[in-house]
């Protein structure tokens, strides 16, 4: 059983990775006897403690089936139904999520903002927040801001960034969010530590996404303000989103961490986009949407030229009219960089 | 890293279980490069063709990550906002899943009917319908009524009496759905098919348990109606149920079903119970609350029987204040039965 | 244009009655030149202030259109989406609001107590709250109970009732709501000042109904426990609950309780009931389902004499099968209630 | 007791206003006896029939208490959980309404177009359409598109401009919902009839404002579209959004369109507006920031200049840093524009 497309590289996205083999076999490792279920077992505690080690302070993990699971319901956890969270206008949980941030807050609004290279503007975040209604009942009150880390379009927040706009939104009471279904990527670009771009740069609760990044089906919730905790488990629980086999998921995420696979992974995919964001960016007729710092590569070039790379069969995703999605992943190579280098080459001189 | 109490066997719930050997190694086959993501690779299209082979009808299968998620999405996709659910009154969707039903319908109503042996008694569920103010704005408006099939005491309905309670419902135009978080081992005691056990005793919707019965972290809805296919395709999506790299979700399903180990394992599961429940009953003093017809035990004891095995770290669940509960598995063996048996005979024999 | 019932008495409901003159009266003359919206008004300020000396501690009143927004609306401020509710099996909020509490507090679960009279019996709810697994993430948390004063069969609490339930749920951090629908008939009956019959007994938020009792389409939430009117200020907004023209609610509220309106308006409707309900007691085949202590009469009685009082076009409304519901307003009158009595004298005698 | 600003005129909303005496004299008359209730009594029927009448085509009249409820729960008719509703990026569904079609529909999302002049511009409407991911399970569908006739700033669609969004609406199966809070400037601007501003313009559902124009708590949806109306009485019950004694809501709309007094109370509205307008306009340091069509006036003006006339009590709502807001009502007079204009050209002068 093939797929259709396995001859060229496939970009498409990186949730079409396999898992990682230190993954798997951790797996298959953990699969021995009875064990206590819904997170009561001896693997999921070692992951509080694991990550609380990470990220140096105690956090509290809660595996998820999927990053729309992380992000919505994080926003739960910090949004009042009459409530409001500002994002990017690019955001994920906005743009890609079928509505459910607005689902699981029971109504709360996203209020998005514009920002250079995908990423929010804190001086736009100020200056809305300065404009806001407070206090009046037929406004959204402000409660949350979600920044995306790395963003959509794969530039990355320096850690300056996330620390001003956290200061931001703690002035007037707004928890932070940081939608981290790249979040790796965005660490090995930045070269710090978790702690770094996290909680110590102002975030109270982050989507730690591991699946995009070579974990089978666990992302996770990673909770640094103590007061989510309790509320978020049982939201969690209704929304069919706590495990019962719970080491399963557990165990992916501590194979994750463990010796720093994660970076790792996230190291490999970033080189081959940064070598094929520059390929690419070399070619004329081609123009880089956003600068190539995580794992993704946005380029704009001439429709014909699309169109005869879809007819190629080469994987991406479009975006727009004359916009192209690529996406490179632990498992991608050198070579299939330089082969979809080729490729678009060939298109955009009229192949 | 060993759970503290396994050196007894363990009997708590079926989800303590690991994953079976055939399934774990699926997953490890599958894993080889790219595949398209959010169900359009080959397996989950395979998926679809061999559960259609299998129900004997055309079917949709979406993978999901928990039986509160299959459960409170399928009756989503069958209930309006301002309609009701009939259920039995220790129906797993309105005792233990933390009102995941009443939230993703939107507000829609449980009503709960008694009935012996914890199953509908369906000339019960023809009375609520026939006393019910239709069309009054201010009563919820039955929409489906939901069965547990085996029933939360293992009990399991004769397929007369399915299809006895979808005439009645059919005949008010509710939706039939079925918690089959136990589905193989009610299969497994009735030696019928799965088709027979469901849309040709009037079924439109099933959650369909494999988690509890060998499978790692992957339970379905399987559609029978397809006008609840597209509806719930979007819902499933929100609710951050649906995988990306869905294909390991479903290989698992598709190994569980393969060559009928499905029903292996339930039938393993169901004798040991059986065993169990014969061997208790015998018992002084001990009464079994309910008939063993699937891999559930309950028994009433005395409670300083209870508190003797509790102190003897022998794993079960409590339900209510004389009753336990024990729960057998594919991988429990007619050792460990005997081996509770025994412990139970001393605990209520004075210990 | 004239009803088609209207010389039969009609007792169908207390919600066919006009308005009380007063109230009327104070519409008009409030209707002069602007006013602040939303509740900024002169008479809204003066409505919480005189609410306030009425119950003899600070409260805030918050007018709304129906009894099921105060009743639905009271609960979300009190519940968690996760959260539970106690009430009587025979609740309206339970059994005749169409799902309202369950979609306003984002799926809460109403749990329901039987007791006789239609009241909850505090033995059954302390009993229901030992045996509460607390901190379980899939049963839904109690977080309030409802209690309906005077109940939905015109049953009244006495002020100890109300204490030792409040104690009970207090114990366990429980909000206490009163349905007060029909709150002046329990008061009228009670004899005791509102603040006896609420805050001082441990009620935490009442919807108080006017509407029922001589308003035109005014009751509204009074607020005791002051962390809960900022949220409802905005879900009631967000409900479309709070009129932009507020002052014309809010008069008709002050014109209600002014110089003891509402109390006179719920004695006669009373003292019509207890002569209702004496005289039908007295007929042979005839039996009270209940006490009357408040507007409500319930009468079992032989289902053709139900089929004749209805062929010969009396307004009542049907309880089941052979119990028929009297409900007398400040309007009625000894005579209407003497009619009844020979009517149902006549039907019951073969008529 | 008298308002504050009572004698400089206050334009600060049309909320303010009083009752228009015809609509207080025919609820007086309508106080007499008892009436069947929740709609089921003599003049709500003689609503439907009246509108229908006015309407030229069978429609069903829901009167409710708020413009809010009105549109959010037209909307929660039209739009499903995962559906997407078309605004202007100015329309008061999304900018304040505190998020209640979020909540009503279940999470549907609003997603917003710009457009001159705070209409919808149908060329962005048809544009977003096509670029919309049909069938893409992560994106919002859209369900409808919802326009404000007239729109918040005052400004009127054309008919042809109403029927070209319709249509481009029913090609891809939108539905149409006009928020008419101030439909009858709109139509006293038009002179056309309700008919053609409506469902012969392809609308399907609308929010009929009565209240801002002479109302006392009554506005109403008005459903052409009958697939709608059986949904939506549900919805309006659960929301507390049904009156038991209608009768005193559906006399205030019957009141309201006999003899036309909607549209004579409309055109004065708008008579004083215009004079307001025209007269500003006139005034050097003054901009009108869109044309007056209706009953709304914003002015740009210097902000030393808006803090003057704060300063000395004048009422009016401010709209961003330099933008105030004067809407005129029924019960306005020219003498009012005209003492306004002056105190505005007071202002402007240094005053």
């Amino acid at each position: 059983m093939n797929d259709t497309t396995r001859t060229l590289p496939n970009f498409r996205s990186d949730n079409v990775a396999p898992v990682a083999p230190e993954i798997l076999q951790a797996i298959a490792d953990v699969n021995r006897g009875p064990a206590a279920s819904y997170g009561d077992d001896d693997y999921s505690r070692l992951l509080n403690q694991r990550f609380s080690a990470l990220f140096e302070t105690e956090v509290t993990v809660f595996p998820v089936a999927t990053g729309t699971a992380a992000n919505a319901l994080s926003l739960a956890a910090c949004a009042r139904p009459y409530g409001a969270i500002y994002c990017h206008e690019e955001a994920h949980v906005h743009t890609a999520e079928g509505g459910a941030t607005e689902a699981f807050t029971g109504g709360a609004k996203l209020l998005t903002l514009p920002g250079p290279n995908f990423r929010i503007e804190p001086g736009l975040l100020r200056q809305a927040l300065t404009g806001t209604a407070w206090g009046v009942r037929n406004r959204s009150q402000p409660d949350a801001v979600s920044i995306t880390q790395s963003s959509e379009f794969g530039t990355v927040y320096a850690l300056a960034e996330i620390a001003e706009i956290s200061a931001i939104a703690r002035d007037k009471d707004l928890s932070v969010h940081m939608d981290g279904a790249r979040f790796a990527n965005a660490l090995a670009r930045l070269g710090c530590g978790p702690a770094e771009m996290t909680w110590r740069a102002g975030v109270d609760i982050l989507s730690f996404g591991a699946t995009k990044n070579g974990a089978m089906s666990a992302d996770a919730i990673v909770v640094f303000d103590r007061d989510l905790v309790e509320p978020l488990s049982y939201r969690l629980r209704r929304a069919g989103q706590t495990w019962s086999k719970m080491r399963y998921a557990s165990v992916q995420l501590l194979a994750y961490v463990e010796g720093g696979l994660y970076l790792r992974l996230a190291t490999k995919a970033n080189a081959v986009a940064a070598r094929l964001g520059a390929g690419l960016a070399a070619l004329p007729g081609v123009r880089l949407v956003a600068p190539v710092e995580a794992n993704l590569v946005f380029i704009n070039l001439p429709v014909p030229a699309i169109n005869r790379l879809a007819a190629a069969g080469l994987p991406f995703a479009r975006r727009g009219q004359d916009v192209i999605r690529f996406v490179t992943r632990f498992d991608s190579t050198e070579q299939e960089a330089d082969e979809v280098i080729a490729l678009v080459r060939d298109a955009t001189s009229g192949g």
